[in-house]
């Protein structure tokens, strides 16, 4: 006899950006393993939850995946309530495939709860809508960080035929992103915006041109950051509550 | 004096996939302007507000958001709380940006409150990850619906360009879609699925390749309908919930 195991997006940081769903499982689990990013305030949700953290920020290896698999599977034979929390939607950037395949193997019931992930959070921030009728009916997801063998750079094709990208995971790469976005076509005069800790109370946004991508990037603090790309960021008002720094950079 | 307008995506079906703040914001709301296809059991979280539809299903016209332009800046006019609920996420194929623009020129104040896309519920529906580690880096969102004026395939170019893509609004068209999808360079072979009325209890999916588009998508019901498209979709487990019309119509 074994548990379920419910893989539940936390959101994109602020805790009551939560699902419904999400907060009604954290409340009735029996123990939580959770990605290092997820918000004390969503934590604590899960009150009478053993809480155990796994997976680091940044830099996973494949060996600490199959660790997270294997205290998965053992959580599910101990106990009836499994959360496996993770930042933004499992579906998305989340490694959520090698965990079901883990679960499947061992025959352990499983459930996918969705979540809001940082992309639309940062839209949100931003007040720019990643589509806009008559000019932009097609945003990419993409991540620079790729794996052994596969091709540096198909990903910045792929945003390049968007009419909007979000990059997640790129800011700390930004001098490489910026490049393979150009040679991939992309002008050096796009607009993008970095958002960091988007939904938080402490979330910035920079301004600037995807040349200048290197410079915004300096600027960053030491929250997670989602990059957008696109006309849709000049589109949007300049009312916006956005910080100067970009315009600084670019003077 | 204006009351504040929030700007509220309702999620892809499922009551409880609202956020906790949308949910908040709703027992708040003196008045909600909500899309067609928001739940009964969402829209009932607003006890004390005046419900008024808004936006059509299909065919919205220019017309019809200009009128709803008018109505949102005419309700922060009279009331305290207003929110514009919004199917899925209000960024993303929601025209949200009209509605800024609508609110901003009158002067308003408006948040924006992201919420779970359809395309994150279709991903848990189906137990797919959008994105695998290794082989799927790159995830399109898209809609073959166009404008007057647009390019009638530049979301086909983007679609072929991703690992994994997914289309918004296309399952009524599906034999155009196929016709881009294959002319723009995706095999016929690919996998898709159809996943129809996501998170909701009559949810469904249905299992094909490309080629197969059309002849999938007159399984569906009256339910608005995703299309997933790539690799992950097959490498997802055969022990999934789907139904077999798939394998019926190749067979």
């Amino acid at each position: 006899m074994s548990g379920k195991v419910y893989l539940v997006g936390a959101g994109p940081g602020a805790p009551d950006l939560l699902t419904l769903r999400a907060a009604r499982l954290l409340g009735e689990a029996d123990v939580v393993l959770h990605d290092a990013l997820v918000h004390p305030g969503t934590l604590a949700l899960a009150a009478r939850a053993e809480k155990i953290p796994v997976g680091k920020r940044c830099g996973r290896h494949s060996s600490a995946q199959r660790f997270i698999n294997k205290r998965l599977v053992d959580a599910a034979r101990r106990h009836r309530v499994v959360v496996r929390l993770k930042g933004g939607d499992p579906m998305l950037f989340g490694r959520a495939q090698e965990e079901i395949a883990a679960l499947e193997a061992a025959g352990i019931e499983y459930e996918v709860v969705p979540g809001v992930t940082a992309a639309l959070a940062a839209a949100a921030d931003l007040g720019v809508s990643l589509t806009q009728r008559g000019s932009a009916r097609s945003v990419a997801f993409v991540t620079p960080r790729v794996a052994e063998g596969e091709a540096a750079s198909e990903w910045a094709r792929t945003a390049a035929s968007a009419d909007t990208a979000v990059i997640y995971m790129g800011a700390g790469d930004a001098a490489r992103v910026r490049t393979a976005l150009i040679e991939a076509g992309v002008e050096g005069g796009m607009p993008v915006a970095l958002v960091e800790s988007a939904s938080l109370e402490n979330s910035r946004s920079i301004r600037g041109t995807l040349a200048e991508l290197e410079a915004l990037a300096t600027a960053r603090g030491e929250g997670p950051v989602v990059i957008v790309i696109g006309r849709v960021v000049a589109a949007a008002s300049e009312t916006l509550p956005m910080e100067a720094i970009g315009s600084a950079i670019a003077a």
